[in-house]
């Protein structure tokens, strides 16, 4: 029986433990989705205290309580305390087998050097020690990042943002501190099923480019200039969530049309809502494949489904799920439009359904063109599957697919700065995988040759694959 | 190598070997979902034969037959024989790698005592050595329960159902045996697809509850005074049948509408029917609410798929398959729908469709509500599901996911006395799950919290779940 | 440690080992449905070198390249030689979990007795060896069957074909040859969405067939008069690749009027396609029923997605993909309309997304008959889910949900003669998973008997099932 959590977790034979200690372990990170807040990083902010690091937003949590029976009041009845604290501590002991047990102890073990299982009983000693911690400079933002030799993280913003704080952050960054690099999110500029805040957002998206937006065309323009500005702050991804994949054309003439009416506050119908967002969402593909960024496409998340919590929380609460409508003819659709350009950019496909996996594979081979490596992208498994079997699937499904070897890897996607044990994690499972084919004999015991490729999927190839300006090894 | 099914059966190491030997060996059984005819409990009936006993109405046996070549007249052409076994008999063998392959030697192991494996060479010797015991009094139905420790069993009934076997059985029942429970499956009050068959039932339904039904609201007053009835014989859940989730909203006057329609001999068109049928599930599921019942949903099964059978022998005789339409949205909406009232009630979300396990606990988890631990469950794998890889995927999924700690567990959802080694079958995938990971040092070696958690699993998450009356440790 | 792909490659145990090498090594090849090219088989083609041998027309190799970076200039721009090989020993090392890795090795190591990995270094020796080898007269299309033991292969063919091949061979074939047997493809005559292709392909059937054909009614004359003529040549199998399931059912008369429709040109709407097909496919379903054919099902590829790319290379280059469509409800009702009649051919069930797998071993399970044992089969894992997970997988859904012990086995689906290394790979993952249950002891230590369904899973099955004419043991 081996030691709980000890230094060979995950790692059940000598090729596995081999693989991650003498080559995946040291290798910085590059987390290039995240939802870091770019103020805290710019501020170097430090915490309050445990359940403020821990609980103050991080809906993963929430879930996990109200599912063990804790009342609403004491998870977000009150900014989160000593008593919400307890609360997470009497729950973490029934959450064996969630990914939140071993992240929960990976960050008490890696940043606080604490080895005890948290549970009600010792939740006293390690909330006393971790706050006394806390508060140290070497806690702040910026310390914690550097502590886990994060040399980039890719924080996730709006095109109507200011960007003040990344360039604030890009003054005063000190050698050996990370880069931050924002990401192009434009979900709101597409959101036309709500006419009235869609027509706000122009608005402001109006501001932030020094654009008045009075037509499609307009508004692509916005977009565009927001795109070279986001450039110019090291931005190379874009990001998008779509409940399904988008894939319906119209003409310029129809899209101005369009945005004629939704602009005068009428609810679009489902087909011109899809039309409006393919057109849009194609010239976003079309500027990232001419800057040479990444185009990550988030599929089949079903948001805000408790109407009654949605009005007292709002969204990002914990009342999300996997949705199911079938995906393949539309996405293919969609990526053969750029295609068929040659504007087809850089494109990293995740589904928060697993069952979507072996056809993402199967269409992104589609659309690999030998250009680069590995230039069409599974996405690491994301959100309801970011754990063990999660993990494991995605990399096991893109090895027989596809090419494990070019895969960019992990992303935290996180809010936290006490997240990025999980890149250590992921490399574990990788680990493990490759090493279970040496051991088995599957692959040659050729270290030179696999410890290469671990290494590669730790930090390389997204290294390569992002080039985010400023990264260092 | 180890011996045949022996011990330590699917638990192959020292932590899932402590866990089932000392914690969940010993727990009894709620099973709260069954099909057991409650006049063979009243009765205590003894079994004719072994062919009887198991070929005479499992119609998971009678499709393995066929797919292995036997003629149906053997198998359903005359009450099941020793001619009917032998062709069983010679079935088994073909079968490894079965469920059925299991329980079948469960089943001779613990009821029977037979640890040879059965075959066309073991059929003679077997067939006598069961028959032998099955007449006599410690094999009746209620001593077959008893040996399993069963405490209480769920059985499944029509509200139109006078219960009168479950009245005679409560007045009848001796200390140390089991409670029998109704449970309330109105499947054919919400049956309009076929007018004619429904109004018929609604006749039925009228004189159990001795309510004229001539509107929807009387149909709805007439359901809630069996839900009393229910109630009354000690009913704490409902169950429902459906091909996929139903969420379409209109009105009382619209509902009214159509209750005159259909029963007026009118086919409904399919939004017709979905509107009807909605309305009605909600008014069942606030029922529930009110009386702190778990409604049970029971998603994906389509059946009766081939005609010239089902002209031939009816319903539930081994011709139904898993359906694949979409789930996700519908469910929520349904859900939302009882949840923004406050009446959504314990619920328990099955699908036939393994792949809709990561899409039910992500929606589940969006209506806890921290009034009750675990208030919405993964419902144990089921049916075609309910073998090896199918139970380890629904705990692996739920564990990813929600809280594998607060799961009901185990049901037989069968038709059979002999059963009940299902549960203990699960229980050793459990343990082996847990006692894995205990291995591997991804929890730790700590029994009185796992183990635990593993008696919580098998027995005591059901017992405070359910809270089914007269049931004592 | 084991040694690289060595004799127990994939069996990981005693009892695994002893099942391959003493009763599955040994079996002979029936490889029923295969893309073997006639001409080559009659004609005895040898190879002009390894790059004509393994890139000439191997579509998986060209998508691997293309997404490890290899310009579509050095994959497809000219005939494969030395160039196309050097490429190809690049990616080889960063296909470490594809089953091309695997294959690769097990060809290198079976045909060519080369132990090395292929990598760039290794690259130059491989191919002298190889190339030396490969002009020998027993390096020809026949002796490289042989060589594998294969008794028969399927090839794949259109009904207007002419089989003059196969006809060549069948008079020159010497004894211990394999036998070819054509197998029936009519999916040209269906694809009636494009009515001037379709137009002209009946011409050549009508020439094949020698039968005009002006209406459904001669349509349907022309394609029994070549299922005839197969017939005479050995054909014991159709084969039909569907995206999705078809089955809307319209009356004889209403078939003529969409026939003439069709032939003058108009483009079918796609509820008028469905109802074309449907009726062609069934009374192919009945031809099958009748003369006791095999009737094969590949469900769910979506073909040609990348435009560009089909207009430069055409079909079968590496631009298709998974479909996930909903299928349970359809394939029900077509096999149902042929059970009803009581002609439902023996059939063969394949989907290209894995997620089917639970629904197809349902709905065969209602359609067995007890005709014949397995009657209706399961296909192994078929095109992207041909690999370790892929096989293991169909092969654990059919022993839960249907009866492994009655399965047909392997098969190619190749294009190349050096393909048959992968019923090896099939065997091996077969008796891992049979070993495996005995090493736990969930099936008695009985190689008599497990052994004895280990080999009819490798051979005896197929060629009790197919009966394919002149295969001698």
């Amino acid at each position: 029986m081996k030691a709980f959590m000890n230094a060979d977790l995950l790692l059940p034979d000598a090729c596995s433990r081999r693989l991650f200690h003498d080559y995946a372990a040291e290798m910085p990170i590059i987390d290039y989705h995240c939802h870091l807040p770019p103020a805290d990083i710019a501020a170097d902010t430090c915490f309050r205290d445990l359940a403020h690091a821990w609980l103050g937003g991080d809906h993963y949590k929430w879930r996990a309580m109200r599912a063990n029976g804790v009342a609403e009041e004491d998870i977000t009845g009150h900014p989160a305390d000593y008593h919400t604290f307890l609360a997470w501590a009497r729950t973490v002991p029934k959450l064996a087998g969630n990914p939140l047990y071993h992240w929960t102890h990976l960050e008490l073990q890696r940043y606080f050097g604490i080895d005890a299982p948290l549970s009600e009983k010792t939740a006293p000693m390690i909330w006393e020690a971790c706050n006394a911690l806390l508060v140290k400079p070497e806690f702040g933002a910026r310390a914690l990042l550097r502590k886990m030799k994060v040399k980039a993280v890719g924080t996730t913003d709006d095109p109507a943002d200011t960007l003040e704080h990344h360039r604030a952050y890009a003054r005063a960054r000190q050698p050996g501190e990370p880069v931050m690099a924002p990401s192009y999110r434009p979900d709101k500029a597409l959101a036309v099923e709500d006419p009235a805040a869609w027509k706000a957002y122009l608005g402001k998206l109006a501001a932030a480019a020094d654009v008045a937006i009075d037509s499609y065309k307009d508004l692509v323009a916005a977009l565009q200039k927001r795109h070279d500005a986001f450039h110019e702050l090291g931005c190379r991804a874009s990001d998008h969530a779509l409940l399904a994949p988008i894939a319906s054309f119209v003409s310029e003439q129809a899209l101005e049309g369009l945005f004629a009416k939704f602009i005068a506050g009428a609810v679009p119908l489902p087909e011109e809502a899809e039309a409006f967002k393919t057109a849009l969402l194609l010239e976003i593909g079309r500027m990232n494949a001419r800057r040479g960024w990444a185009m990550q496409l988030h599929l089949a998340a079903l948001r805000n489904l408790n109407t009654a919590m949605f009005a007292r929380l709002g969204p990002d609460t914990g009342y999300d799920a996997i949705a199911d409508r079938p995906i393949a003819e539309k996405l293919a659709l969609f990526l053969d439009a750029l295609q068929v350009d040659k504007l087809l950019p850089k494109t990293i496909l995740y589904s928060l359904n697993p069952n979507d996996l072996e056809v993402l594979c199967t269409i992104m081979g589609c659309f690999q063109d030998g250009s680069i490596p590995g230039k069409l992208q599974s996405g690491s498994a994301w959100w309801f599957n970011d754990h063990i079997e999660g993990m494991r699937q995605q990399m096991v499904c893109l090895a027989n697919i596809g090419l494990l070897s070019r895969f960019v890897g992990m992303l935290t996607d996180s809010r936290s700065f006490l997240s990025f044990p999980r890149h250590e994690y992921f490399r574990r499972i990788l680990c493990a995988l490759v090493g279970g084919w040496m051991e088995a004999g599957e692959i040659p015991a050729d270290f030179d040759t696999f410890g290469a490729m671990v290494r590669d999927i730790s930090y390389n190839n997204a290294k390569n694959y992002f080039a985010i300006p400023g990264v260092e090894d």
